[in-house]
């Protein structure tokens, strides 16, 4: 047992390639993937790495490691859950080998976190086996499911963005893309319990998964305006809008359509510039507020989340596949009506 | 007494014009107006009045109210002290004939506040005669000078902004433009107690008086990025920067330039679209947080500090005019050189 098998993205498909299976060092642990989600981001990265390059050369930002990565092949995957295959030197090995984990998607690399998936020494879930931190493991017990505890990245991401946009009970929830971030902004909301949460789509697969998930009213994108709908359904309440959808001109949309001292929560990433008028921001006072990932602390809730049973994951995951199936999976994820969420399973034939 | 003398802006230049007195309304006084300053609004309005109509038409709100002010010769002036000269209907009186008083730049109309200077019916302090709102006057008292009462509205700007950002005292405070408004926030910051302020502008003689201001480091723009000397000079603290210039592709570059969590406070107003990269802000999680204007509240303290001494006004009015001077105040002000706040007295020959 030296090699295993790995999804690696080459230019427009993934190929399943055998490597070498990593080896720990200090700190570290070997892990086993039990099961991994695809994420939108992974997606955008498919589909727009050539640009995502660029943006960041153009930020003056150092590019050879992502066009290193390009070149070796990426091992994807962040949103996983895996059990405890062996350990690295200096490690507590507090949990046994054979425990089930996940852990925010970071290895500590000279003290610092690189993110799993974006460099060649730290490939990701899209594979066999992986290494992890084992400072940011966090035990995952037999009440919950592989494919509840591969949400718990993606439910952080909401609990983060929640929290960032310090939405109090007097404000309307206005979410904007009813994709995985969209519906687990409004899953957290409504733990929270929020009630007055207006969602929109324009997918009715996605509109019918936001009212499972607890929006109060549901809204067809390409029908209506969801920022004219919350505004009839609560007149004169500040608004929080979280844009899940990263489309283009969407952000110059609603700074055009906010009412007074809205907040506008940005979770979906558009690939390139985006334009919008700051006149109209400056007249009514919005705040653009930008958030990506979580901290510990906000990871550990969305676990708990889980484990308590206030986000309904059976909902969400529409389907498996193994590393064979992943080119098709990234195809398949193209249509709402059939998915929301697609798991990969790296041990599955 | 039945006409007044006004500074009407007619095209590329203001005319002094006779208009009739206005007579106030129930809840309204008659002020005498004592001096009045220009604020960059005004220079933005006078410059881009046409750009602006079409933004708000493209925003789809009406542009009719606008086009006939236009049309029948706006009286701008909203950075005013005055003196009560006649009380309208259904007034309490609670001041004299004579009060010298300053208030926030809206009149109420039908309940609703109307910015002064942006409707016939609402003309501003760039004329000997002006209505007010009485339940809106702040008694200035004799300790306090016309110059130094005319830049209240200002200084409130400059504390709405603060208060806005929510800045604490970890953070450092990065000054974009040390027009009035940038000069304002440096002192309410220095007045709150915070020492960690950088400010930056391209103009020799606003970098002084940043530094008179309480500027703790003052950078040429022109020379070095403000948000590098920020980092340089407190490595690893979050930034607040303060956009003051409202230059085009400003927002852009702060975007890229700025560090992880940082805050970019929003008063300067581009005149049109403006682009940024989102995936920028995202990865950095800042935020955006634009703000114009203030509470009653804000007002007042800002009338506070004034009284208390702590905002040195007296640096900040580089000059005077009567209402014939006021196209060539207008034309003065574009050289950051020779003016910071050119005041205009009515009366005054």
């Amino acid at each position: 047992m030296s090699s295993m098998r790995a999804a690696v993205m080459r230019g427009d498909r993934f190929a399943v390639e055998e490597r070498p299976i990593p080896i720990p060092i200090a700190g570290e642990v070997l892990v086993k993937v039990r099961a991994c989600g695809i994420c939108g981001s992974d997606l955008h990265y498919f589909h727009h790495i050539d640009q995502m390059i660029e943006n960041v050369r153009a930020l003056g930002a150092p590019t050879e490691s992502m066009e290193r990565t390009v070149r070796e092949g990426p091992i994807l995957g962040h949103e996983f859950v895996c059990e405890i295959a062996a350990f690295g030197p200096q490690t507590t090995r507090t949990l046994e080998v054979g425990a089930r984990v996940c852990s925010m998607p970071f290895v500590l690399k000279d003290g610092a976190p690189v993110l799993i998936g974006s460099t060649p020494e730290t490939s990701g879930a899209y594979a066999e086996y992986m290494l992890l931190t084992e400072a940011f493991l966090l035990p995952v017990d037999a009440a919950i499911p592989d494919s509840a505890a591969a949400l718990v990245e993606p439910l952080g991401i909401a609990v983060h963005a929640v929290n960032k946009s310090a939405i109090s009970s007097d404000d309307v929830a206005v979410i904007v893309g009813c994709g995985p971030i969209g519906l687990a902004i409004i899953a957290v909301l409504r733990a929270r319990g929020f009630t007055q949460i207006i969602a929109s789509d324009l997918s009715p697969k996605r509109r019918a998964l936001a009212a499972t998930m607890g929006a109060s009213l549901v809204v067809d994108a390409a029908a209506d305006s969801v920022i004219a709908a919350a505004s009839r359904a609560a007149p004169g309440a500040p608004l929080v809008v979280f844009e899940n959808t990263g489309a283009h001109e969407m952000l110059h949309k609603l700074v055009l359509q906010a009412p007074q001292n809205t907040k506008i929560v940005g979770t979906g990433i558009p690939a390139g510039q985006e334009s919008f008028l700051p006149m109209a921001a400056i007249a009514k006072e919005l705040q653009l507020i930008f958030v990506i990932y979580y901290t510990a602390a906000e990871f550990a809730e969305a676990l708990e989340l889980i484990r308590h049973g206030v986000y309904d994951w059976r909902v969400m995951i529409t389907g498996s596949v193994g590393l064979a199936g992943v080119t098709q999976a990234f195809h398949d994820l193209a249509d709402p009506e059939r998915h929301a969420k697609i798991l990969i399973e790296p041990w599955a034939a």
